[in-house]
């Protein structure tokens, strides 16, 4: 090893894996895609592809079991994974939980992990069929890997965009941020005086949304439908902004984002608002939405037309044109991705 | 939750996963086996199938890097991942890495670590094709998922070992374990006196062991040149004698394994007697040898006769006869695990 030293702070998560892998090529014929998008994709069989991704949640950093039930995060951990499926514009079908926990834990407390993800498997669909299980020196960590399938014509990558395709996205956003904050708040309430009840009234879907994401496998089944081939998808675990530009980066393709057209539910507006944060900069940069972002043809404008689960939020321009957010007034500035990385903050 | 508190190391790791997973159904039709052997098993197409198999390891628990360089525990964790499908008679053909790492690496570690992952995927013909990075409050955690395939009617279970089927073991057993020691002992004196050079002479071979293990990917090509299926076939990660009971617990046959005939290398005997430790103790118990573990129908031994990779170390028996260690005075003791379990121990 040399003697220089390069803090992986600089490099940030993206740069990292970027850095870590660039280096590595695939042999194999029945590997399609690595490294790069929401899952890997491998040969099936004639008619399908394999799709294959992974996830860590480790504590202390992706969340803090002082306000995270351990059924919720058995639940998120595997919603998570499946939302990577579905960004894919697959169905996930088998998991792997890979645990390693410290001896603070007892089997019970495991038992109540592996309840949130046997409810997760029994929604999603999904198999649980391995894993490992070893002690950890601190804390409790969870890498689930998933499998999944869809037709080869079917899959969708980052880098299909294309100049005039609508930007589409699924749900809402910036409400699993804003329940962190109200659940950071009364964390902190707490630890000043446990007297003090937790004051969640009117929040229960923002803290709903934090606590118990839900993967968009109706919307896959929504399209398949409508019969919309996206043209490219990522599901939003780091915020729209970072997903916006990973989208464009790779298709190549610039975006105009329209700051009136973003969907944000009251709950988030009312508790950024009592926290002094703009609602839009919530759904730009707080991540865990797990709602999938897409593109499509403007030829199917009118199939999405009016669904409640999708919304047209901008359009994909010329590459030098650049990628910008429109406000409220009309004016367009540069889109900056100010999302979580856990390397860097 | 309940008050009750069932502490993890009174289960330990077999009897953790046991209960944890117990009450999971296989629902999707391309899962074929879930948990339970070396790795899973999903419906490819009408000829293979694939194999999945999760491993991880952590700093501290499995490995130190006082010792360990990073180029060979990378190569480490993508060896013993392989092996667990050579252990299915497969052939590995994607990973993902999931990384969870402390601030005090810096980039230049990680790339260390990634050039020995690099190098046993090229080793072992194996293409990665993804995973994550994340920062962890201590330590290094590397968790390797392994895809692999077989032909549908090559696959081996550990269930399928039946009563006068030979039990035959690849390599030589113990090494790994001997090299742990030889490492541990020159790590205590070096700790005392940081001016004393490592001892290392003459443990060459059971260090590259421990720090290097290879996984068999040769003798599951050897054993389809040979025209040999076996009938149940396991890893050596735990120890000998571990690995027996549950091929034999699985397979419900018993077995007679004979002392005199366990494959031990001089170098590891030289090691295990000036640390007043039997040879055989550490073949039975030792663990990480990464050596395959199967059995054959007796009319296949004329096929391996004389194979310098394959040892016949004991035949399988009636479940009722029990499972018995068979000393070099023909004395019959019933073998026990003790095996290393880092949740026990």
């Amino acid at each position: 090893m040399s003697d220089k030293r390069t803090e992986l702070r600089e490099l940030g998560e993206f740069g990292l894996i970027e850095k870590l892998t660039s280096n590595f090529e695939l042999k194999n014929p029945s590997s399609i895609k690595g490294v790069g998008d929401d899952a890997a994709v491998i040969t099936m069989n004639d008619t399908d592809v394999q799709l294959v991704s992974t996830d860590t949640l480790i504590e202390g950093i992706h969340f803090n079991l002082m306000y995270m039930p351990l059924k919720h995060l058995g639940y998120k951990a595997v919603s998570v994974n499946v939302s990577d499926i579905c960004a894919m514009n697959g169905k996930a079908e088998q998991i792997t939980v890979s645990l390693a926990v410290s001896n603070r834990f007892p089997l019970e407390a495991l038992e109540e992990l592996y309840d949130g993800i046997k409810i997760a498997c029994d929604h999603f669909g999904v198999d649980l069929i391995g894993g490992d299980t070893t002690s950890s020196q601190s804390g409790l960590i969870i890498t689930i890997t998933v499998l999944g399938k869809t037709a080869k014509e079917n899959v969708v990558y980052r880098n299909g965009a294309k100049e005039f395709d609508l930007l589409v996205v699924t749900g809402d956003l910036g409400a699993a941020y804003m329940g962190l904050q109200i659940l950071e708040r009364e964390k902190e309430v707490f630890v000043a005086n446990p007297d003090i009840q937790p004051d969640l009234d009117g929040h229960d879907y923002i803290i709903q949304r934090q606590l118990k994401p839900e993967a968009r496998i109706d919307v896959v089944k929504y399209l398949k439908e409508l019969d919309v081939q996206p043209t490219s998808m990522i599901d939003i675990s780091d915020g729209l902004a970072s997903e916006i530009l990973h989208l464009c980066n790779q298709s190549n393709v610039g975006c105009h984002v329209y700051d009136e057209k973003i969907p944000i539910d009251g709950q988030t507006s009312i508790a950024a608002i009592d926290f002094n944060i703009d609602p839009v900069t919530c759904a730009l940069n707080g991540g865990e939405d797990y709602e999938l972002l897409f593109t499509i043809d403007q030829n199917d404008y009118e199939k999405i037309k009016g669904n409640p689960h999708l919304t047209v939020i901008g359009h994909m321009t010329n590459a030098s044109d650049g990628i910008y957010f429109i406000d409220k007034n009309g004016a367009a500035v540069p889109l900056k991705a100010q999302g979580w990385d856990h390397l860097k903050d």
